[in-house]
């Protein structure tokens, strides 16, 4: 597992977006923290350590349309999935397990699934840009997966049970 | 995609061993033989070319317990679940979905799902000694799996469809 970078946050990140009270950052924001085992981001806001998952549009069209994800992009995707599992646990009370299939190339497919379930999949690609234009954005788009595998779970509650 | 080493076999296969005629160790060798693009393979047997898959209880003896996994092993290992998926296509006549995931250290899970249904998960360990006593037990593993999953399909059918 890598770690967040380390270098100077450059991000325009509000440290009072209401964003960060979400169940989804405040869920991430956990599970970055649980990676920093010498206590070196104690120091840092949340927002300053979710900055690297935001990607505005400006940022985007700097990014070449196809290149290799670099570790770090790759350890902020599976953090994002993660967190999504970790939501959907905490709202359910079931256990989720998180299978990441990833190209060198930024291609692959993320399953979560509880018990004979499949809550969520989803190809992957593109993953040398991933990134949110806001944190709003983020928040969200990580609360509409993890209604969606709610949604699912109620749905076939016994086979999320199997 | 990495292909069967072409070193002269070696192992006692017997070419006329029945469990060649299996729906499973066919499908195998369809799949196998697809991979060879240059014809290469045209003058070997199906028995050489699934010799790699066996590994008796003497060879495995003398492979250390602790190692990583080379590409050919991980190249069998996703070819004898991707015919796993195979078969469960065939006799299902749904769609299967397969996800791999793998540590360098030869430790992962691999998931096939077919709608929102699990029909296979399965954790993955000690890879690098991944093999099977005969051919008859290859066919009869493929086969477990296999039938495990259309079980798994027909006692939901609505979820393996949704």
């Amino acid at each position: 597992m890598r770690t967040p970078s380390d270098t100077p946050v450059t991000r325009a990140i509000d440290p009072d977006d209401t964003a960060l009270e979400t169940p989804f950052l405040k869920c991430l924001m956990r599970l970055i923290r649980a990676h920093d085992a010498y206590g070196m981001w104690e120091v840092k806001s949340d927002a300053a350590l979710l900055a690297d998952f935001i990607v505005t549009k400006e940022q985007r069209r700097k990014i070449p349309i196809i290149g290799d994800p670099d570790p770090d992009v790759l350890w902020r995707l599976e953090a994002f999935y993660t967190c999504v599992a970790l939501v959907i646990e905490e709202r359910s009370g079931l256990l989720v397990s998180s299978t990441m299939m990833m190209s060198h190339e930024g291609f692959g497919r993320v399953v979560l699934t509880t018990g004979r379930l499949v809550v969520l999949s989803k190809s992957l690609r593109d993953v040398h840009r991933f990134g949110f234009g806001t944190l709003g954005k983020l928040a969200k788009a990580g609360a509409k997966l993890v209604d969606h595998a709610i949604a699912a779970i109620e749905t076939y509650p016994d086979v999320a049970r199997a």
